[in-house]
């Protein structure tokens, strides 16, 4: 049985209802497919919803595998709901990979039992399939969605591998790092770029045993980060520590984030990094477009193997190729 | 009175002469050109030299003003030119700011006073003008010729602000960041990123009574980089020191060099970097010119400003105004 197509206001009124998921659900669907007419309808619902009652806050979070993102998100999204009572927060995600991997993250809700059924609480595993730019851009309308509909939270896990961390990084206001102290007390996993990224970084599992080995490395992450990296705006990223399983340190790391937040909307920072990321979004988006278009027409895609070739090869210069593939008839 | 257009055979007749300074010259103002016809002269001419007579390698350098690029590169290049009789040493440049600020970099050839005039070498300022990618593409069509041509070494400095250092990066076999020590002792205005780009760091100015605090701020920067970067592929960025003045650790720094380039040829990286960076060139290419294709279109011209202040104000989504550029009439 086909659900019934319901118009833009007919969603608007219904999602006004906090109550109501089967209407989140289906709008949030419609945000995420990849057919343009349920986007379009998407789009029209935010239009209808109007501005948001109350301006949300995203909260990108990324780490390596093992570093207890799920229990972490679990536990920070109880703090939030806990101590704010009026308060509601998503929990969405970027994982390009999910098809692949049958959704490694979020897919198991259970991981999540309090947010999963918590009535002030929206947990949404990534949209499945699709290359990076397009995941994370349908990510980016059910965000967009998310705050239209009146959550105040939004957080935005990424799955730690690849390019992820760079797409969720362009669409959160404050971005978390949480890291994992290794056996010597060194760092495990930091991929290339990703710490230079971070707006706030947390050693997770400092609890037990592993609590002083968990403090020495964040010591040791925030000397690096000093000397290595002067502080931007007058914000110097701070490493923290924190255990989901006690609850240690869940309270200082939500404050710290309302720190940044606050940092940013002072210097007015907050407003102009939201513009530009919609701004970069809008240019990819087009981009994205353009070059499909480019590289399925029949002429183009029967020559540019063989200039692939000629070209890793060093027989063919990198200019030389790309004048010739835009040069090819039937497309100027 | 206009110079006579050789043809490629011409230009590689007179090339294959190390002495030709002038066809050199010129052959390389055809690479650098914004004219089409000219670079398409200069790729012919790429084609007519045939392979090296020896592979070259590419280091790119990069620093703050004031760490003293041009002269470690004057006795960088001293140790090259002295070390191996038959070394052809070329100093390149990718600053696109170079029309605004006069050429800040190479454009003093008096700061490489041995360089500017020993036979075997050749130094070029950055070509003037255009964006950044403009600029870069065209250092590397340079770099494509000087290695037809039989230069051995390609040293392509980075002026060292904004996003210069990626694009050398990206044409470069090895990249070498030079780091200025503090007064106290902590290392000077690194931008973000730019510490992970590095395959071999260097504090200049170790000498005299700066020597013991550059020392001990490259320690701390090895610390740092250990701490925050796990090797990949087995190679962990060494911090070395060294002084343009007295010519301390430079013959040390160049060893460093070569073992990473040893390593990565070793390893199969040196070819499949190499490979990637000409893909990736490309694309870019490719992209650049479909894009300024789109944006200059009347209608598109006429639309976009409109809509790129919708989005920004939060009135229209990206993907939604991104679907209205991309519907136009005629664009299709």
């Amino acid at each position: 049985m086909r659900a019934p197509r319901w118009s833009a206001e007919e969603f608007a009124t219904r999602l006004r209802n906090p109550h109501d998921r089967v209407a989140l659900g289906r709008a949030v669907t419609l945000a995420e497919s990849t057919l343009a007419p349920d986007r379009a309808l998407a789009a029209d619902i935010v239009a209808a919803l109007g501005p948001p009652p109350r301006p949300a806050v995203r909260v990108g979070l990324t780490g390596v595998p093992g570093v207890g993102k799920s229990t972490l998100i679990e536990a920070l999204g109880r703090h939030l709901l806990d101590s704010v009572e009026s308060r509601r927060i998503a929990v969405l995600a970027v994982d390009p990979s999910s098809t692949r991997t049958g959704g490694s993250i979020l897919g198991d809700k259970t991981r999540m039992a309090t947010l999963s059924t918590h009535p002030r609480a929206f947990v949404r595993p990534s949209p499945a399939g699709g290359a990076l730019g397009g995941v994370a851009h349908r990510t980016r309308e059910v965000a967009q969605l998310c705050e239209a509909v009146g959550f105040d939270v939004l957080l935005i896990e990424t799955v730690g591998v690849g390019q992820s961390e760079i797409a969720v990084r362009g669409l959160t206001d404050c971005f978390l790092l949480l890291l994992l102290a290794g056996a010597g007390d060194e760092l495990q996993g930091i991929k290339k770029g990703i710490m230079e990224m971070a707006d706030v970084l947390a050693v997770t599992k400092t609890d037990g045993a592993n609590a002083p080995r968990a403090r020495r490395a964040a010591r040791e992450a925030a000397n690096a980060l000093h000397l290595l990296r002067p502080p931007e705006g007058g914000w110097l990223p701070p490493v923290l520590t924190c255990s989901a399983t006690d609850g240690t340190g869940i309270a200082e790391l939500w404050a710290k984030v309302e720190q940044f937040l606050a940092h940013q909307q002072a210097n007015g920072q907050f407003q102009l990094q939201r513009q530009q990321q919609q701004l970069t979004a809008l240019r990819e988006l087009v981009r994205q477009e353009l070059e499909a278009r480019f590289y399925a027409r029949p002429e183009v895609a029967a020559a540019v193997a063989e200039l692939e070739t000629a070209v890793s090869q060093g027989a063919l210069s990198a200019g030389g190729a790309a004048a010739r593939l835009l040069g090819l008839r039937g497309v100027n």
